[in-house]
């Protein structure tokens, strides 16, 4: 137990920033609850843990600081910081894609909440392996691994060139389309590749050739389009409902 | 078209506020693809359009200014504001709840993007009428009307005593619990009312004897649970998709 320095608030500051993280390896988790599951599910990617006198830390042997509320304030990505923050180091490889489950691709994702609810989603359904291409937002942001609720220890990301990936894989690869099959009449979802797109764009024009599967959610009434995470949940559930079919 | 005077740019920025939105009955929509949402199905509640030369207001004949980029930026809540800016007659009565269709109901729901996200479901999946305890966030603030992406302007939300309003109402009630039945495998999914509770908290403990049929969302994996909106997303499409059951 010791105090923080101004130089080390500094340092801790930087980390922030997607440059710094990524030159040092490192990266935030934050509160009670997501802290709690580091040190379940990842505790030894654990460097450092900086918490107020009410959260309890007796079992943990590394690197760590008692602060007051108002220091966790300034080192804080939060607007109300919760007790504990954490500093883990970045995992750099991960075991192969498991192709006998359903994998999730991600082209171009671009909001850490989207991302960080997908990661959450893929949690709850039991995906193990979620595939992005090299400009979806970094996984190591401090909204996507906020917004992961804990997902960010369990479920693994692969940032590859996904049109290389797509194109080489023997795998089905359904595409969320607007125009694609209605997913509540098409009884051939199994499992494969789901292609979900950009916010804004959808699935890039270079994807499009590689889907075997397009499919699509059926719209009762007026809005444009559904978010990309709600979308992704939607289609999830339906490729995982069929186990229960009998 | 005139200038905004900085007594017009205070009373503008004031609306940033539940308070003084809810003195003066008005409300705020950016952005150039939410206000065009505002022109087309919301025409007659616009008070007035403040827009940069980007903008095309031609068909516009209430109040407007135009502006630069720069004053946008003084009056708009959003990060990077987007050449439209306008403000809207809060909608004060709606016609009563359609319970021919199913209904959402939302206990307490406090993330602004959640409600907003619930309402761009329901707007995709035709529901009428959302339902809210008054303890709900405010539909008006700017996040909700964002995150609705012009669901807003289809969707009838209705803030009322929820305990009353379910105790005497003879709908089935649907309450989405961890320990309810299996969506995937309960084939008695109909119209009625799908009760959804708050982030941390879930359902309250008033409402739940009120609940005649407990349902949840299967889990294959470790995810302590799902994102609220991403719950309601999966239980109205179990909800909607046996439309296409024959």
């Amino acid at each position: 137990m010791s105090e923080l320095s101004k130089n080390k608030i500094k340092w801790i500051r930087s980390l922030h920033l997607k440059k710094h993280r990524d030159e040092l390896g490192l990266y935030i988790v934050e509160g009670e609850k997501m802290v709690n599951e580091a040190l379940k599910f990842s505790l030894d990617s654990i460097e450092t843990i900086i918490h107020t006198l009410e959260f309890d830390i007796s079992d943990f042997k590394g690197e760590s600081y008692q602060i007051s509320h108002k220091e966790l304030e300034q080192i804080s990505t939060l607007k109300t910081p919760n007790k504990a923050f954490a500093i883990l180091r970045q995992k750099r490889e991960f075991p192969s894609i498991n192709s006998d489950k359903l994998i999730i691709a991600l082209d171009g994702i671009q909001d850490p909440g989207n991302l960080g609810t997908i990661l959450r989603i893929a949690d709850w359904y039991g995906i193990s392996d979620i595939v992005c291409s090299k400009n979806t937002v970094d996984w190591y942001n401090p909204k996507v691994v906020q917004a992961s609720m804990g997902a960010i220890f369990r479920v693994q990301i692969h940032y590859i060139d996904l049109f290389d990936w797509l194109n080489t894989c023997s795998l089905k690869i359904y595409g969320a389309l607007l125009e694609g099959k209605n997913i509540y009449t098409d009884k051939h979802l199994e499992n494969g590749v789901l292609l979900m797109g950009n916010e804004g764009n959808g699935i890039s024009s270079d994807l499009l050739p590689l889907i075997t599967h397009p499919i699509s959610i059926p719209r009762f009434g007026e809005a444009e389009s559904l978010n990309v995470s709600v979308a992704t949940a939607i289609l999830v559930s339906e490729f995982k409902r069929s186990v229960f079919d009998s």
